[in-house]
C-alpha cells in the first residue's frame, strides 16, 4: 500500500478511537504539545534552517522566505496558540436540540467529530501546528500535507506533535504527515473518500483551485477575497476614509482586505480628493475609473481585469457609481462572496445592503478586516470559507464538527 | 452558449432576485403550482403515457415502470405534497445568534438561501415537483435534470411549475429543466461552479457515485443505506422480533431498511428460531453465518460480499456475534453511516452504542425505518445525507439554506 493509503487507513482507525477520547485528554495532549514545542525549539529551528538555506538557494522571494522562517519567538507564539485552543470549550457532545415524536421516540441532534480531516497547505510551517491542534481539539484525526519548501520544518513539527499526542494518550495515527514529496501523493490524498471526510486547502488561489477541481473528497474552499467598500450618498466621510484606509492598508496581503472602493457620485466630489490623498500617502497604487482619474492625475486607468482581481497588495481599484443599485450589481458581478461593506447614514439603505448583498460577511459602517474567527469571538480559526455548504465565513471549532441523530425508543416500529 | 450554460446563468440571476422574494409570494407560488398540477392533470398524464409506452417498448422492469407511472391519484398526491410545503414555516431570515464584540460591533448569523441547487435524478417524475418546490420554498433557484425514461413527464411537469411560478411573481429562470438528453449535459451541469452552489443527486448508487466522482460543484451525497439491527444479550426478544421484521419487511426497497441482523451469541438460541421463522413467513431470503445456518437449513450461506450489500429487497444477512464489541466492529467495517439500531435492556450498552456508533441516525430500541424527514418532524425531505459535511441524515428545508454574517457598526476599524 502507498504511504498515503496507509496513513489514510491509520487516520480512519485513529478517528474512531479519538471520537471516544474525553476532552480532558484532548486538552492534556494540546498542553503537552505546547510544552514540547518550546522544549524542542532548537530541533525545530535547525530543521527550519535547512529549509531556509534551500529556499535561498532556490531563489524564493523575500515574502515567501519570511513566511517560511521560524524564530524562537514564532515557536513561542505557536505554543501560545495551542494553549489557547486547549482553553476553548469542547465543541463536541453538545445537543443542538432534542424533541419527542407522537409515538414517544425521543430524537436528539448531537455534535460529533467529522472524522478525518485532510489539510493541504503551502509554505507556512505554523499551519502544521495550528491546523493539527484544532482538528485534535474537535476530536478528528488529521492528515497534513505541507508545501515542499517547508518540508523539513513540517516534519520536525509533526514529530513533536505526534510524540506529545501519544504521550498524552491519543491514539496512534491521530496526526499523520504525508512525507512523499511528489505531486502524486496530493492527488492520491484527494481521492481517499473511504477514509478522509473533508479536505481543507490553505494557501493561494492556485492551490485552492487545484484541490477543488481534483478532489472527490468533499472540500471546504477557503480564502479568496475580492472585497468592496461602498461609500454611500450622504455618508460620514471621515468615517468612510478611516474605514477605507483600514480595510486597504492595515494588512493588505490578507483575504479580508478591501480590493475595490465604490463611491456614490454624490459623495465623489468631497470624498475622492480626501481618500485618494490618504491612499497615496500610504503608497497605495490606485487604479480608477475616468471619474476617479479626473480628481488625481496619478491614478492609473482601471481595466476590466482590475475589478476582478484580488491584489493582496497596496493596490486599490476605485469606481464612482450612480447609486447603491450599481454598487450592488458591481459586487454581485465581481465579488468573491467574502466580505462587503457599506458606509452610510441611511437606515433603509443599510438594511437593504445587509439583506441583498450575498457574502460570508456583510458590514454596515465597519472595516471588512473584521472577518476573522478571533475577531468574531470564536477563539480560533481554521480558515475563512467562501463557499456556502457546511460553513461560511470564519470557521472556528464548530465548523470542524458534524452531528448525528440519536433516537431513544421503547420498541417503536413504523406503521 | 450551451443549454446548460445558459440555464445556469439564468438560474443564478433568478436566485439573486428570488432571495428577496418574501415568503408570502413563495407560498403563493407553491399553492398556485398545486392548483395548476390538478388543473393540468390530463396534460401531465398524456405526456406520462408516452413515456410509459416507450418504457414498455424498451423493456423496462415492472419496478421501474411502476416508479415512472403517474395516475390521477399520484398527481393529487404531488399537489397535496406541495401544499404541505407551502404550510411549513419559512426557513429563511432566522437569526441563529447575535452577539456584540468588545469594540461594539454587533455580529449576527442569518439564514439565507443557498442560491442555485442542481438536482440530478432518475425515473420518478414526482421528484421534479417535490425537489423544485422545496428549493423554491427555501428561496433557491433549481436546475432539474431527470432520467431519460421520464423525459416527457418531467417536461410536462416542469412546464406546469414554471407557468404557475411566473404567475405568482417568481423571477424567470427560478425553475430550469435541462432538456438536452445526452450525457454531456449532466457532465456540464456538474462543472458549473460559477453558477451552481450545490448538486444533490437522487437515485441509485451508480448515479450517486458518478456525480460524486465527476462534480466540481459541491455535492450532498444521499441515499446508500447498509443498516444493521444488533440484538443484545438479554434483549426483549419480542421487541427485537418486531423491530427486525419492521426494519426489514415494512418497505424493503428503501435506504433505511435493515440489511444485516447481528445477534449476540447469548440471545441466538432463543431468538434465531423465532426471527428466522418470522422472516421466512414473509418471504425473506436469509443469508447467514454458520451459527445461523445451524438453526435453519433453508438459510443460504452468507459470503463476504453479503455483509457489504444494500439488498433493497426481501433479502437479509444474519450474523451471530460474540458481543457488542464485535457488532460495533462489524458496523464500522460494513455500515454506510446511515441508520444503526441496538435492541437492549442494558442502560450502559445502550448509551455506549449511541456514543460509539458513527452514523447519521443511531437508535436504541426502535426500527431503523424512522430515519426520514417526515418521521423526524421536519415536514419535508429532500433526501437523506450519508456524508458528514453540511447536512447529515434526513434533510428538511433547513438543510437547503446557508447563513451569512451581518455586522452592524458605527465606524469600527481594526487596530
Amino acid at each position: 500500500m502507498s504511504e498515503v493509503g496507509e496513513k489514510a487507513v491509520r487516520a480512519r482507525d485513529a478517528a474512531r478511537r479519538l471520537a471516544r477520547v474525553p476532552v480532558g485528554i484532548r486538552n492534556k495532549a494540546l498542553l503537552g504539545i505546547a510544552a514540547e514545542l518550546v522544549n524542542s525549539c532548537k530541533y525545530i529551528l535547525d530543521a527550519n534552517a535547512v529549509d531556509m538555506e534551500a529556499g535561498r538557494a532556490k531563489g524564493l522571494s523575500r515574502a515567501l522566505l519570511d513566511r517560511l522562517m521560524l524564530t524562537p519567538d514564532r515557536v513561542e507564539e505557536m505554543a501560545a496558540g495551542v494553549k489557547a485552543v486547549a482553553a476553548l470549550p469542547d465543541p463536541l457532545g453538545t445537543v443542538d436540540g432534542m424533541w419527542t415524536l407522537a409515538n414517544g421516540l425521543s430524537v436528539g441532534r448531537v455534535r460529533v467529530p467529522l472524522g478525518v480531516i485532510g489539510i493541504i497547505y503551502e509554505a507556512r510551517p505554523n499551519v502544521t501546528v495550528d491546523a493539527a491542534c484544532l482538528c485534535l481539539k474537535a476530536g478528528s484525526a488529521v492528515i497534513l500535507r505541507g508545501g515542499s519548501e517547508a518540508f523539513r520544518s513540517n516534519l520536525a513539527l509533526a514529530q513533536v506533535l505526534v510524540r506529545a499526542a501519544l504521550d498524552a494518550g491519543l491514539p496512534e495515527g491521530a496526526i499523520g504527515m504525508i512525507e512523499t514529496t511528489d505531486r502524486s501523493a496530493v492527488e492520491e490524498l484527494m481521492k481517499q473518500r473511504d477514509c478522509v471526510d473533508v479536505i481543507i486547502p490553505r494557501g493561494g488561489a492556485g492551490l485552492i483551485a487545484s484541490v477543488v477541481n481534483n478532489s472527490t473528497v468533499p472540500v471546504i474552499e477557503t480564502g479568496t477575497g475580492n472585497c468592496h467598500v461602498y461609500v454611500d450618498e450622504g455618508a460620514d466621510l471621515e468615517m468612510a476614509r478611516d474605514i477605507v484606509i483600514n480595510a486597504k492598508c492595515q494588512r493588505p496581503g490578507v483575504c479580508n482586505a478591501m480590493e475595490t472602493l465604490l463611491v456614490h457620485k454624490a459623495s465623489a466630489a468631497a470624498f475622492l480628493p480626501v481618500v485618494l490623498e490618504a491612499l497615496g500617502e500610504r503608497g497605495v497604487e490606485v487604479r480608477g475609473c475616468p471619474a476617479t482619474r479626473a480628481v488625481a492625475s496619478w491614478v492609473v486607468p482601471a481595466v476590466e481585469e482590475d475589478w476582478a482581481t484580488e491584489f493582496l497588495d497596496l493596490v486599490c481599484a476605485v469606481k464612482v457609481v450612480e447609486g447603491m443599485e450599481e454598487a450592488m450589481d458591481h459586487i454581485y458581478r465581481y465579488g468573491s462572496g467574502h466580505s462587503e461593506a457599506i458606509v452610510t447614514r441611511d437606515w433603509g439603505r443599510g438594511r437593504r445592503f445587509l439583506k441583498e448583498v450575498d457574502a460570508a460577511a456583510v458590514y454596515v459602517n465597519a472595516s471588512t478586516r473584521f472577518t476573522d474567527g478571533f475577531q468574531f469571538g470564536f477563539g480560533a480559526e481554521i480558515g475563512i470559507s467562501t463557499q456556502k455548504l457546511h460553513a461560511r465565513g470564519p470557521m472556528g471549532l464548530a465548523a470542524l464538527t458534524t452531528y448525528k441523530y440519536v433516537v431513544y425508543g421503547d420498541g417503536q416500529v413504523r406503521s
